[in-house]
């Protein structure tokens, strides 16, 4: 194969916001593989905010990106050539392929998926990392029980929808917290959320004693910043509170925004639990089978926000953090 | 009976450090028990960091004592005078008696004491609310298990040392965090724990990585504000934090300050639980004759910092903001 392989590299640690000159755009023979490999051609990205933390050095709950590495990301494609026993040229696979065209991979971390049963980019959302993340972090760590109030921030993105859905379906009155008048729109008339607060225009604080009368039970946190504090004033007795992000502080150049009202998890007796979804890994296929008949049966609405081109990536991962996807936000990096 | 009331109202809610014309010292006749109710004399009172937040205004976990109250305070004392029929003349008890001489009760709340078992002060410290809360917060949220490593700040106060001597009994490495070479001594020397870290004199951060190489299982978190945050920075995958309260930020002026590296319950799946023992009632007696059975045996030890007169009251709480106490801070009020 001829074919030219361009890519994203890291090139410098972004302070604040990420800039076009903290990535280099690279371009390389597209290589073949060896004996136990697979050649995949990525067709579509998974564009996360995680993704923001992957690029500042330092431990965390996965390495970072190393400087003049391929950017780290998840990822749908189509084996291309195989030299591995499991993978056969046509296979349409999910895994880390990173940012670019063409990844070699020895087949670790790589999962067969069907484009019959969803399209490929719900493989990235819904029913991809974003999907389990909810799943896992409001039934495993959230409980909620029947007749609670579970309020999640990022309620508009890939993560949020899903949460608030499955909070619909086990019974929970679900409030969402979402920037914008669109995206509060979406997650009460198409989502059957009870309601959206638009933190852009509202006081979150007000809106949720408000929404939530009989205090918060669960709340999931995507957002961390003011929001959280806002939420931390208005717990029930004994709330759960799922730490699963914090995008408001990932472009922050000053030192984080710690939650000042935290004291609120001594007067409710309440908790605040960090999460990451690779600790589930082991169950993935359960959530999964769930959440698709879940889709089948109508019950649970995967909405993707699709970008062409992998020449916008940077440009594209800016949306996450300026607040301007809807659902999962993918880009489409040829056709299929 | 003929005999005066001397009593400390609340005059003024304080800001910051309570000060002296916050209170006001009054005095009224010694009253009369009416059919059910006894009269307590009171022997001595419970100083506690919590009693900061009973002067504060605003929803809490108990309601705030009102302006012109006598201050709410937990004490030990003898039954002079009794129309209640649980209890007689002579009787030794403990309860919320409040910061003065005598005070009347219905009997609700008020439990007897033997001070044949142990000294009155131990009521109110290792056998009062004090050890309850060291005992469920450690034992119930934290969960140690054998070979965890347990740090506790407030480590020479009263619930501190119990934290860090039931930690150390059940199998743990016990760090504690303590102001001042004195404290720390005492924590190693007297209580058996395994390390001490004056956060006066010493980089708490880098004590506890030298203390803590595996990181730590278990914070019983006492202080909050720095001291929270450094410890979050060591925190071992899956870490049970118990926040029980943070005295640092009690007399605060400005906003609290919150846990700037919370993150870090997200990167190690960690927790962080609030409680309050008044949860704990019904289980009172089980904790305490475990702990009884413990002190006699001489594996659990109790000290109290006793101070004399009840007319001493507003500068020796202050005692326990500027962290001159070692052990449990008692006021006498008058001679057994």
């Amino acid at each position: 194969m001829n074919a030219t392989n361009h890519q994203f590299r890291l090139a410098a640690r972004p302070v604040g916001m990420p800039k076009r000159e903290d990535w280099k755009y690279t371009s390389e023979p597209v290589p073949e593989p060896r004996d136990g490999e697979l050649l995949v051609k990525v067709l579509y990205l998974s564009l996360d905010p995680a993704m923001r933390g992957w690029m500042n050095e330092g431990k965390s709950y996965i390495a970072p990106v190393n400087l003049g590495e391929v950017m780290r990301a998840g990822a749908a494609g189509r084996v291309v050539s195989s030299k591995h026993p499991g993978f056969a040229v046509g296979d349409y696979v999910i895994g880390h392929f990173g940012v670019q065209e063409y990844a070699l991979s020895d087949g670790k971390g790589v999962a067969k998926v069907d484009p019959k049963v969803a399209p490929l980019p719900v493989y990235l959302g819904t029913l991809g990392m974003p999907g389990m993340t909810a799943y896992f972090g409001l039934l495993d760590i959230g409980k909620p029980n029947p007749g609670d109030t579970v309020v999640v921030s990022g309620a508009a993105g890939a993560v949020g929808t899903v949460v608030g859905q499955i909070a619909k379906l086990k019974g929970c009155r679900v409030v969402g917290i979402a920037g914008g008048a669109d995206k509060c729109r979406y997650l009460v008339e198409e989502l059957g959320f009870d309601a959206a607060i638009d933190y852009k225009s509202e006081d979150v604080k007000k809106a949720l004693k408000a929404h939530c009368p009989k205090g918060v039970n669960v709340y999931f946190d995507n957002v961390g910043g003011d929001i959280l504090d806002a939420v931390l004033t208005q717990l029930a007795m004994h709330a759960r509170i799922i730490i699963c992000g914090a995008i408001s502080q990932y472009n922050a150049t000053g030192p984080m925004k710690g939650p000042s009202n935290y004291m609120s998890l001594l007067v409710n007796r309440a908790s605040m639990t960090g999460m990451v979804v690779f600790d589930y890994a082991a169950r993935y296929g359960e959530a999964a089978r769930e959440m698709a008949g879940w889709m089948a049966a109508g019950k649970l609405k995967s909405r993707e926000d699709i970008v062409q081109g992998l020449e916008t990536f940077p440009d594209t991962l800016l949306k996450l953090f300026k607040g301007e996807n809807t659902g999962k936000l993918v880009l489409q990096v040829a056709a299929e």
